[in-house]
């Protein structure tokens, strides 16, 4: 059986998604038949404002649809909290733990991948530290996490500002028999006192 | 933080198609801030066109985007392959072990939620059986599937036409030790001379 042309064309479409392979692409097109001709010309709406509307916020990097986002403009900046990418952000709201700003560098260090310095957003970040009394850098635990949370500590010591970076060990209800070594070795060696 | 509010309506649409949740949808949504105007506009583009031009064959019950599909166009009815769900004709395409036609039920029997066989694409079946020799009941070996197959042999054996269902067992490649006991009994109760 040929495939259907224009069911084809869209599956492809939505295999451009993160994490979206082709049998669950085709899914996805098929269900599309099932919806609405009110409920697809809302999806195309809402696909092209997303283009339309989402920028980056020109303080801290966050998407926003504004020029400057809510946290920036609704919070004090003593504490400014780093990571790679957007996302990130929404998972540290979502604990509800951090009431500071964010900036976001859209991306780590990674020599491998010729990323440098210059393709992240640093810059910005430097000119927000007068304002600051702590950096915490919450990029992922991996090499290239480690070595953009290095970098960052040296280039913003001298301004005189705490850096810090989040805690590393067992994650919460997971299991010790589970866990890799290094994340072992490194609950260890932070151990804390009670 | 409050969520970008274009974000957020893109997410929703997202998570209307099967088996999205909450984080992938947003996932999703995060992904086309990434895609091109360009690529936006495809998108939209194959969306409607889905919409547009897919309809129901008018032999089958099956997807095209013509009158007849490509199937009913082509190949001898002699066999017909009766089947639940557009995506199950495109399930057994793939396994290339039927080279019949098919006929698309849209549905199958389930008087827990009112469906009866009214609601079901079998008034055309009958009408296609004149040039028929075998109709082979394709539906999911679950409750419902069986129901719609016993239902479907009872309405067809008056014509005159060989009425077989798919075969029951241990599938391929699986482990008897972690097959269900229900279709173990099967598998031994069906059991075939070597």
């Amino acid at each position: 059986m040929k495939e259907i042309k224009s069911i084809a064309a869209l599956a492809n479409r939505f295999s451009a998604l993160p994490g979206v392979g082709k049998k669950t692409a085709l899914r996805y097109a098929y269900a599309v038949i099932d919806l609405s001709e009110q409920e697809v010309d809302a999806f195309c709406a809402a696909l092209k404002d997303v283009k339309n509307n989402v920028r980056f916020c020109s303080v801290c990097g966050n998407f926003t649809e504004g020029d400057v986002c809510d946290i920036c403009a609704s919070r004090s900046c003593k504490q400014i909290c780093v990571v790679a990418y957007p996302k990130d952000v929404l998972a540290i709201e979502k604990s509800g733990a951090f009431g500071g700003v964010y900036h976001v560098l859209h991306g780590t260090l990674s020599p491998m991948d010729d990323r440098t310095p210059d393709d992240l957003n640093i810059k910005s970040l430097i000119r927000r530290l007068s304002d600051a009394e702590e950096v915490i850098v919450a990029t992922n635990p991996d090499v290239e996490g480690e070595a953009t949370a290095i970098y960052l500590a040296r280039l913003i010591k001298p301004f005189g500002v705490k850096v810090s970076r989040i805690a590393q060990g067992i994650s919460m209800g997971s299991e010790l028999e589970y866990a890799d070594a290094v994340t072992l070795g490194q609950a260890l060696g932070r151990r804390t006192e009670l």
